[in-house]
């Protein structure tokens, strides 16, 4: 069996990461990929390294919102991202949004956090915030399916199965997450040129001010069943692509508590590695994969720490859309993710 | 004028910036170099980048030991360091000691961290912790100077100001450092192997288990006036050098308040550079140099984020040992570390 | 159709590179892997990122010999690598070697540059030096398949059409080459230490000393039938992975005409990717995957200048070897390499 | 003795560093700093690591040609250099150039590379290409300081004793240079983007297309008494500063021989280190410094391989501007620049 995909954004990171995923998935056929920059060149011009692996036109994003597809990804900026999906879910096309623009179910949040109204609300709460591991049935009957940003997955995936097991009391969360920088996008900014970024390690957004404490607070939220703000302080680290979260905070359990209801919850779950505190997680132990890998290990009192680590494309990303598709169109849910 | 200096272990990274800084430092005759491994061969031998800057011989351990000199700094391991320091000092010789041997003034302590019982205890009294913004006077006139070390000093120099301030309560101080490679010496070990190293992030020790944690907590307790236990997150990450350390409290005061007690603090400290939190520190702005960066920056409720840099291989050691050398002899403070 | 597959020095770069592709082959089930350093340990014990991908138990490389299997990949370095395949090539099993002990026909030429006479000798002229691109059907009938080197490959690839071509002359070669550190690879020596690496470019066995001369002169030389000499200048980059090479030589040709006749050389081989001088190859382009990307300008005068990239651990050593043994047993020749 | 210095560009990689030279150079009050794109503000609003070293408003370019100095640099873009030094030349101060606008001294050469008209052609005759150990005097006495370009310190240091030696024969050379990504300058563009520089390796304008081939070929040809050409290949690398040369050429003399010459010429220069061919020159021996290491190695038949490496940014720009100043105002030639 094959389906027909399209990909909106297909130059950016995630875009061409996801299209190499995609044409070697073994069900998909690409019906397009679309690019506001380079619509009507070939990919290989703006991409050399695509030669020999797909060499089709770019369409514009006009173009794109008119083409035929059973499943559309967009790899856009919020806000456009919105706009052009939803030409697409009124036609009844299968959307898998990278953005933030359905992540927010109160429509309220997603404008005070993105500064300007949702174009359409009353999607938000159709919407699905696609973490596979913890809302696979949601995904496989979704329509609109928002995938969740990179630091909140690696964020996330640790935290929620101590959330959503009985008695825990948690508080005080820090995560201190340290990004590739890629993670910021192949847009030009002094912030991303090498030698500004090369042999440095810089800090931003950092307290409440990054964007993706919206979806991480209400994720943990919605499992905890009560109000759950954290501190957020994302980092700049001089490697091309990874994220590795470490997370503070006071529980009522031990780290070896912590782990053993980690280990229970994804028993089955092939992507997420549960590792001992003596064999902590590395970025490079993830990159170019789509793993997760988490240790928890005992701070001072009743701190427990954890260290998350994630490819940024891929998990945080391109590889956990392809894993989210496969859920939606009922593949072998790692088709195409194992390297 | 002009002192007589040697330097124990001087092929180490922080042994062989060391040289450097001293040899154009104006004030300074080298009387000797020491290395355990290449005892006899030219320094240009091992560092052959020295050439035209400095082509004396190393003398072995031993050898140094019955050297003249007004100043001897040893850049050996703990354990080795006071072993070899000892009947220097007991020549009246004064001592800069980048290894941990004379920080601890408890001796238990130093043995239960350490591994093994301190050599000549009753030296411990004597030795200053030798944090120049904070211990100028005795550093001038102290004999056995007991440099701070890397992590330590990012994490006091903007801890110490508040703890000092009347009526400062804090809690749950969390230090998450990031340390540059070199942090680890020039030892050959897998984990500082460039293909694993690179393009890679990873955690070790954390929690309490880096025995910088001895030292942080002795220097903080005492300016509080009780007991204070830090959980402590180091972690490697692919650069050559430098520090930032991420911390994080709970305090009766507000990010604005612990800035302002800073400025004024180290109002006439030309190393230290107080940064407003809409201009975080970063590696970059102080690799190469002797400076340390800090903000305060507001987290969620009482929580306030400190971000703070420096040079591992400068202000966290060779370069605040030069400091503490300048004032120790009454050379000016800053001399051979401007750049 | 699914064959059995054993690997010696499995716990090396290529080692687990090739481990990773053969687990998601598709046609391969693996035998055994076998370590000297780790055997008796699991392999996850050794690489914790091969968690949930192959937790097989290491052999010694003594028991690998007596294991049974169709197809030996040796990972292992020259001299031991002949020894532990000698026993494996008497009993009929096919080897695939990627050191360099099989690769040189001449006897005496193997000797006076590896050091040490080869311990089978007569071996050598069975063994088929496996370019797939220009010896496709030796391999798929051969027993003893040695696996070209990682520089070698760069070299040979944009050169071996030209020389060829009918009425081609070419003198003065010179290749400049720089290769990624893992080329070096995972044993432990300062100048793979990542802060003698770092920020660092380096070039060693400059002029004629390199081993892989030995290979590269004898392909060059029976394509051209007559002697050939290079000079070759490898240089160490502080990446992970990766070669590019830069090739200088006088020919009769223009740059045009040396593209022309490569591409029509390579025109169904879809692993070698012929670039306009406008669009030169890069490593960023090559990494992760089984390409070699070539280009052809033109110098001043009759000099002609290659560009040539390939990921070293991939169509420099493990993808190559896959693609060799997908030769030898009948599978597409791309399977596992696509990505 | 003090002298008043101007900087035009100061916010570009060179301006930043040679203002901080400046800044402890001892014998240097800053006139002013100017910036076109930053003029009104402080310079630590742009570079705040500048706090506590250098604290001045930039001024605007056209202010600056207003303004009193003795000596003023020109960090400033080709084209904009010229135009902005000659209100100044006219006034009688003194310039050094750090573009190329007074290196070509045949105005017709300077247009065909530079691709519009020299604004004053007579005043190319009275520039001086200031390569200081080749051009002392003329230096001393010089009124417009033409400092060489990078790439070109790079390959004439070690290639003019050659040619001023007697008897040398010399053919065919080739430089293959591999630059760090700050001798592309601050501006941003997709190739200098941390993601797209990383983990990269890349060759660009291969041939007889960069510019710095004009003063190359002047240099080489105006030693050697008959014209040269010479093939030049730079290559973009994953660090932040330095530059290495390889540099090949047949020669009728052999590489101890060429030593040789090379060590007597340059026997009372601090800044030029010949070293052996068993201890090649690295980046990282050099970075951060004013020197400029040199190898020469035997290839095949009669070509000489040269290994030479600098610091784009001191001995190939702002390090050695301050030598050419050093030298036009009488002040030690090292003044400012050991470390």
């Amino acid at each position: 069996m094959s389906i027909k995909v399209g990909i909106l954004g297909a130059t950016s990171y995630t875009g061409v990461e996801l299209t190499r995923i995609l044409v070697f998935h073994g069900n998909i056929e690409i019906a397009f990929l679309s690019s506001q920059s380079y619509a009507g060149k070939k990919l290989t011009e703006v991409f050399p390294e695509m030669k020999h692996i797909y060499d089709g036109v770019l369409l514009s994003p006009e173009e794109a919102t008119q083409a035929s597809a059973d499943c559309v990804f967009s790899c856009l900026p919020h806000a456009i991202s919105a706009q052009h999906l939803i030409p697409l879910i009124d036609r009844g096309i299968k959307v898998i949004d990278l953005s933030a623009d359905f992540r927010i179910s109160d429509a309220g949040v997603y404008e005070s956090w993105y500064g300007a109204p949702h174009p359409r609300p009353e999607l938000l709460k159709k919407a699905i915030y696609a973490l596979p591991e913890h809302k696979r049935e949601s995904i496989r009957n979704g329509d609109i399916i928002a995938n969740p940003g990179c630091y909140p997955t690696s964020i996330l995936l640790p935290l929620l199965p101590l959330l959503k097991s009985g008695g825990t009391e948690i508080e005080g969360i820090i995560a201190d997450s340290k990004s590739g920088v890629s993670g910021a996008g192949r847009t030009l900014k002094l912030t991303s040129h090498f030698v500004e970024a090369n042999e440095n390690l810089s800090a931003y957004s950092i307290g409440r001010k990054h964007r993706h404490i919206a979806e991480i607070d209400q994720e943990l939220s919605t499992a905890a069943g009560k109000p759950i703000q954290i501190t957020f302080c994302p980092h700049l680290i001089p490697v091309s692509r990874g994220i590795l979260s470490t997370i503070y905070f006071r529980i009522n359990k031990s780290a070896d508590e912590c782990r053993r209801i980690a280990e229970d919850f994804y028993a089955n779950d092939s992507f997420v590695r549960i590792r001992s505190s003596s064999d902590l997680p590395t970025i490079r132990g993830v990159a170019h994969t789509n793993f997760c890998d988490i240790a928890y290990t005992q701070g001072s009192g009743s701190t427990v720490i954890v260290v998350s680590t994630i490819d940024n494309l891929l998990k945080g990303a391109s590889g956990q859309a392809v894993q989210n598709m496969n859920l939606c169109f009922g593949f072998e849910e790692q088709t195409g993710l194992l390297r």
